[in-house]
Order: structure tokens, then sequence, then C-alpha cells
């Protein structure tokens, strides 16, 4: 029998949205970093969940008002991809009985301090046994129903960009990374994008995500992928856990676009990495194996 | 340094929620069984997470399918207790890279199946490696903005009663139950209860926590408590997972409420069980020692 690190992350959440049926209010379901359901005329309302695991996301090594931190800056980096704004978040929380109070209190002193930063209400959530630590987040949201963004509108001939530089989060950006939010709903507002996701698992695994939503291939100019001081391009694009957004643009507008964000932030770069190409030409955006893959990984399988 | 095991469940979320700043679209945060939030001028938004760890709330040789529909069933039973109307469902699954896909395709189908019968729809998730299995469940809904209930504004007087029988769920109730969610809408619409909760924990853990919200103490007929074929009162008090509603109502309303019900769902019973009263009389809603408490029963702490 097949075992999850057999088929890998991908592979198992299509198998299993297999034969999930939506109503006419989802805008859109699984698959992109927000669902997004029809609410009123003007606004949309966002959607979405994500985890922490002990010895897989932190240790308890980890500062833990870091470790709160990261796992609302994770969910609002989901809002940005969509140009939307967070609202509402219920924590679920599965922990040992011999925990420590005092360690979990600085958890929720991480998050709260982040939730209030970005204007966002924690209001619920839901405790349990479990044998390690374990934090689960949703959250609510909205986005103007006139614009909001998704990964599967790229065309063929579409420019990628992506904010910021890529590579060596695991040496403390992970925990400290500012989601980037306003450049979001910046984005949204003038440079229209066709595709949008944040780059979690790693440029080798986000890239071909985006074109395969958006059905077409890709080409990646290797030498123009911006890295972090101290990384190789190998690291940029299989590290994960940037947290930078992945955009793919019209052509006639990126000349006009790069200036005005530099004006808009001047000390985070927007760079031109490649383009989506039609299917046959560039790579495909599959059989990929660099980037993170939850359950390929498989050091306790 | 005090662990999760010496403070509990209740002290330890009251902990973490202590600093927590709500704005003033969020109308009931934690501590109920749904937060509240404003929406439209007609309809609140409810939102709520759940989460079903393996070895506490089922085990590897739970039948799959089974897990699956107990984890969206638990939610949808928060819902009935609001008296309101599930929608949108995200799944956060954490499991072992070992693990056989056919069996989680099972406590997806059991999700599936479920969720269709209650008209809700998945629209996403996240998927982690972790040691062993958990489900965390998040789900949003609407409840009309005049019918919104609490477990809070039971009053003095007010009459408690119970919907179903209690106690030994643990023989196979607890992975079958149907959440009393037409019940809960019934009951908003034609007893317009002061305070309502769904009875998760136990009688013995839930009665005293609507107390508690409530600013008042309980009395209970021992002898009237409804109990399973089989059990005990003792079991009816503190097995927990009953997923039936408890509810305290205005007692000048309990006698034509009574045989209106029994029209409505012939059968199910409703039963009265006790009164809230003042401070002073009665039990305190404090010291409780029997029902379930996540971190005190520590066998692994």
């Amino acid at each position: 029998m097949p075992t999850l690190a057999d088929i890998g992350e991908d592979k198992l959440i299509r198998k299993l949205m297999r034969g999930v049926k939506l109503d006419r209010d989802v805008i859109a379901g699984a698959g992109d970093d927000c669902a997004v359901v029809r609410s009123t005329k003007n606004e949309h309302t966002l959607l979405k969940t994500d985890a922490l695991v002990q010895d897989v996301h932190f240790t308890l090594e980890t500062p833990p008002k870091l470790i709160g931190r990261k796992a609302i800056a994770r969910v609002v980096s989901d809002f940005a991809a969509m140009g939307g704004t967070p609202r509402h978040a219920m924590i679920t929380l599965v922990a040992p009985p011999s925990m420590d109070v005092e360690f979990l209190t600085e958890i929720y002193r991480g998050m709260r301090n982040l939730a209030k930063q970005y204007g966002i209400n924690i209001v619920g959530g839901e405790t349990s046994r479990g044998l390690v630590l374990m934090l689960s987040i949703s959250m609510t949201g909205t986005v103007p129903s006139k614009r909001w963004l998704s990964r599967s509108e790229g065309k063929a001939g579409d420019i990628l960009l992506v904010t910021g530089r890529l590579g060596g989060s695991i040496k403390g950006r992970h925990l400290k990374f500012e989601p980037r939010l306003e450049q979001g709903r910046w984005l949204s507002e003038n440079a229209h994008p066709h595709a949008i996701m944040d780059i979690s698992d790693g440029l080798a695994k986000d890239l071909p995500r985006l074109a395969l939503a958006s059905g077409t291939h890709y080409e990646i100019n290797v030498a123009a992928v911006p890295c972090n001081r101290g990384c190789t391009f190998d690291q940029a694009w299989g590290d994960g856990e940037d947290y930078e957004l992945l955009l793919a643009v019209n052509p006639r507008i990126v000349k006009s676009l790069l200036p005005k964000w530099r004006e808009a932030f001047p000390k985070l770069p927007l760079t031109v990495i490649g383009r989506l190409v039609p299917p046959g030409q560039g790579c495909p955006p599959y059989a990929v194996n660099s980037g993170w893959d939850h359950f390929a990984l498989s050091a306790d399988a």
C-alpha cells in the first residue's frame, strides 16, 4: 500500500480533494493560497488554515515568542498573496500535559504581538493533549471583489518577478520575516498580476506550482534570481521559507512597474527572474525534485 | 514551573487569552462554542476550530471513515449550540510519512460525506508531517443577527434542559452521533434560550462552564438526568462526548415548550434536569473534578 512518503504532498492533496463539490458561492477552493468565498457585492471572504509542528517547523530550542510570531506571519503571507487583508484568527493548540505553561504563554505573546501589528483579532481556539507541540492557525479576511489575486491566471508570455531576496532562511529569517501584506495589496492595485503566490516551500516547488495552476511552462534566468547574502542559486532555488511574493504580470507593464515599485518600496527589490511560456517550451511544471515536500523528506518514515 | 497538567484546560485558555484585545465587530470571542463576528445587517459570521488527535480522540484501530465523520460532526455540533448554520470548512492534516494513503483517503471520505449532508463546502486545507495523525478542522458559518445564542446569558431561575440521553458514548456513539443542528435552530426560534452549549466534555464539566459564563450557581436533579441504556448517573455526568445540547430557558416558557418539542422531534427527548440559581445557593460553578480535561488526565505526562 502506498504511503505519504511515496506519493508526496501535492498528489496527496489532489487525491483527498477528488470528489469535493463546491457551491457557487465558492470562487476558489483548495489549491490557492487562500480559499475565496463570495460575501457582499464589493468584498469576498478569504479563508486560510496552516499548521506548525514541533521538530518539523520549529524545535523546543526555538525562542517561543518567535514560534508564535511565525505561526501568524505564515498565514498573513498567504493573505498577501491574494491581495487581501486578514481580520480574524483562531488558534488550535495541541501540547503534551508535561509542557511548561510559561513556554506556551510566550508563544501566545508572539502571536498576539504580530496579530496586533496587522490588525488581526484572535477570536477563539481549541486545545488538546498530544505527544508533541502543534499549532494550527485558521484565519479569515477580506479582499475587494474586483481585485482578488490567484495563482492560476498566468499566461504564456507573462514576466515572472519576485520580491526581496531568496535562500538561507534557516539561518533565522524563517522566524523573523515580515509578510509582504502591504506589497501584495500594492501589487494588486498597480500590477494586476495574472498569477501570484507566496514562496513558502521554495522557488523550486512554488514556481512549478504557479505554472501548473496556470496551464503553462516556464523559463527561469538563473543568473537573475536575487540571492540573499552568502547564498548560492541552489539555496535560493530550494531552501524555501522565503515568504516573498512570486508573480506573473503582463509583459507590457513591467517597464513602468519597476520604477513605481522602487518609489513605493525603496528598500525591497522587485526582480524579473523569467517568464511563463507555452506548453512544449521551457521547463514543464512537474517532476521537480527540490524544494520542500512535507512527506517526501521522511527521516521518521 | 507549572505544566499544563497542573493548571488544566480552562485555566490555560484564560491565561493565554489574557491581553487579547478585540475590535468592535467581534461580538463574542474565545469562550463560547463559536466566535461571533458582525457581518451584514441581518447576519453574523460564526467561526470555530477543533482538533482530533490520534490516541486521544481516536486510534488507528478506529474505522477511518468514522474518524473523518467525527471530525466534521464535532464542529457542526458547536454551530448547533449557536443556533447557526455551518457553511465552509478547512482541514489541516498532520500525518507521519509512513502513513497508508488509503487510510487518509477513507478519513476524507467520511468528512466529505457528512459535510455534504449538512451543506458544508470543504474549501481548503493544509498538510504537514508529524509524529502522529492529527486533524484540525476550522469552519465558518452564519446565524441570523437577532437570533444568535450564547452560553453566558443564563439567569438565576432559568430551567436547565438537555436534549437526548447522556453517558456511555465511548461504546460507539462518540463516532456516530448526529449533531443537533436542526434542534439548535428550532430552539433558537421556539425557546429563545438564555444560555446554550453542546455537551462535549461531559455534563460535569460543561454545566459548570455554562453557569460560570452566566454568573450563576446551579441545582441539578440527579434522578431526572436522562441516561443512555445501561448507563449510571455517574456515566451520564462524567463520560462526555454526548454532543447533546444543554440549555437554560425562562421558566415561564417550559410548560408550552415541551409539547411543541415533542411534536417537532418525537423521537428525541428534551428533559428538565435542574435550574440556575443565584450565587450562594446550589452548586458553585467551579472546583468540579469529573468530566474530561485534556491536560489533567495525563497518562503521558
